[in-house]
């Protein structure tokens, strides 16, 4: 086990009965004026921003609305500019994981006086550690990214063609987890995000630190809980303890529990990150696309234990036959995306020309290290360029 | 799943390479006047105590020694007069759990006037949640309360024959964890702080809740990761991967992250706390003891579910036949528990009279409300009586 630090000071109020008896004071405990962000109209139609704007009643709130999916440095613009002027104290998220990630980072660009770029593209972010950051109360409407309990966010600069990860030293303050408002989220998105949890579960798990049962253990477990609960909330939106399960869960895997003592490269999320940087797809399912294509890369002598207790332990295969177990595990883990009604190949988002494969491998390496010990396995340029390509075809899948 | 609040920001340094270099910032970020608690001259002979010392070069260290284990409020009044009359800062505790557990009630009590007990005696910790409570840093030597991250203390008054559980607004501040400094257990404390933490786990996941997935997974991958390193740890005191597994799943077992969500009832506890209240014996041994008869008791048609569960992904027992894995997961546990040279009965431990059990049962039962559904299942006093009766042979198990 590695040696780590682990410290997470979120305050969670999950569940069905917190937002309107305690949001006022939630947000209120940080001064009275408040930046309001969210992105389209859906919680307009939905009633929760009616229900927002009578638990703030009484404080001064400016909004920011708009903000897309894949969020973009203009909107970060926009906030900081807001921020700055009306002084603020609070931002109050209201959305998914964009809106969240959006938000952090305006929570730092209110005391930085230049681009807020800077601190996106500033991968170590020294530049956000040495500023004050405001405390962000959020109200999720998405089970997926996790944004609610980590100081990470992902922008996108869309001239740059970038998709970049920053991290603020701040967690959101306080997160309100009702699985409620989840109901309304499509069949797509309950997928793609369900995915996103699962992703973010196989980018800790298969890491390269030994021994580390304790995290391995919780992340099996979790897993389990993923596969169990997604197709249901699939069929059945309305079903709370699925929709519980996947909030629950998309928090859990990603507030730095589940990397505790590993010694983690995330390698899916880069070579991903760049689908999602250009052709704008949604970045679950190009996480569910690419997943099973790297596990069988991953896949050699050296990995194969781990591949087989994940079979063991998560998809309950049984049997003596341990390279076996290994690939049957792979074929799972595809089998249950597709069940998601996942796209399960680039063609399935559009993307129907390798035009670009060497391009964004070669950033996708760049960014990640993928190529000098940044992920599980080295990849190379060409490794990546032909995980594209295994993922234009359902060839040894299907 | 029930709604839950959780929050917990205990700064947790875990590994080989913290205290050292951390320590005195650590502590000193709080003040100058420290109060360093432990127990016996156990950090004298290891060494510990000079490096303490050491790193707190500068500041006004005061004393408390002697805090013994099942930690008695003597101990707690002592500090509590220290505290009050050199202006302490902030705690340094330097110790297993009884030592922790101590330290965070002196932390409170030194803003208290009256006499300690009180703030132990009032169960709704009412009298603590009022007051301030002095930053707690610790250094761990054991693995098995949890108490490094959780604001809980359980504090034992001889002359009344009490044992009672406290709780302070506020976990420790900062939590040194270094399995190195565990080697030295031995092998009995080794056997009692391991199945502690598996009784903590047992307690969280025999639940009242239904369909917690998230959770329930959590704690099976905790579960089998202390099944297979608590018999290495005894055999192979050094083992730094066996102590390091238990180290962190003691603190995680016990954060509060295992019971999110459920609707928890703990039955074992308070069922030894009178065990060790009146015969002094050590806590993890009679959790040990007990577990496989309450958990015999406890299984029924209603609740085969959860230990047919509990049987198929703690224990990896496969088959159709529901009932026999319910009853061979029991089994199984006892013979591990067994495994770690735990003594299975109460003659074990010396305590060959039943003349206390009536008596012993009706307080547990007062305090843990057993028969008015504080529990998993409900236990009158006759039920806990034929408990303690059961842990006093083997029948049934051997």
């Amino acid at each position: 086990m590695e040696d780590f630090r682990f410290q997470n000071s979120t305050d969670i109020r999950f569940g069905k009965h917190h937002i309107d008896e305690e949001l006022h004071d939630a947000v209120a405990q940080f001064g009275q004026n408040v930046l309001l962000t969210y992105g389209g109209g859906s919680i307009k139609k939905s009633g929760l921003y009616d229900r927002v704007m009578k638990a703030l009643a009484g404080l001064h709130v400016v909004e920011l609305s708009g903000i897309a999916p894949n969020p973009k440095i203009d909107s970060i613009r926009e906030g900081q500019k807001l921020a700055k002027d009306h002084d603020i104290d609070v931002v109050l998220s209201v959305g998914g994981g964009s809106v969240l990630d959006a938000s952090k980072v305006i929570a730092s660009a209110k005391f930085y006086d230049g681009d807020a770029w800077d601190l996106v593209a500033d991968r170590g972010s020294q530049s956000r550690a040495n500023i004050d950051q405001l405390p962000v109360v959020d109200i999720l409407t998405l089970s997926a990214t996790g944004s609610e309990m980590n100081a990470g966010s992902v922008i996108s600069n869309p001239e740059l063609n970038v998709k970049l990860g920053t991290y603020g030293p701040k967690t959101p303050a306080v997160s309100f987890l009702d699985p409620q408002l989840t109901y309304s989220v499509s069949k797509w998105q309950t997928a793609a995000g369900s995915f996103d949890i699962f992703s973010h579960l196989t980018e800790q798990y298969f890491d390269r630190s030994t021994a580390n049962d304790v995290t391995a253990g919780i992340i099996e477990g979790m897993m389990r809980s993923v596969i169990k609960w997604a197709p249901i909330a699939i069929k059945e939106p309305d079903n709370y303890d699925a929709r519980a399960n996947l909030m629950w869960g998309a928090t859990m895997a990603l507030n730095g529990i589940a990397r505790s003592g590993n010694a983690n490269g995330w390698t899916v999320h880069p070579i991903e990150h760049e689908l999602s940087a250009y052709y704008d797809i949604t970045h679950g399912v190009g996480l569910g696309i690419l997943t099973p294509r790297w596990m069988k890369r991953a896949l050699s002598a050296e990995t194969e234990g781990k591949f087989v207790r994940f079979g063991r332990e998560v998809w309950h295969l049984t049997g003596d036959n341990d390279h076996e177990i290994a690939e049957k595990a792979i074929q799972a883990t595809y089998d249950w995306i597709k069940s998601l009604d996942i796209p399960m190949t680039l063609g399935g988002v559009d993307i129907n020309t390798d035009e670009k494969f060497v391009e964004m491998a070669q950033e996708a390496v760049r960014i990640g290290h993928l190529d000098q010990g940044g992920g599980y396995v080295n990849l190379t340029v060409d490794d990546i360029v032909a995980l594209y390509q295994a993922s234009s075809t359902v060839e040894g899948f299907e």
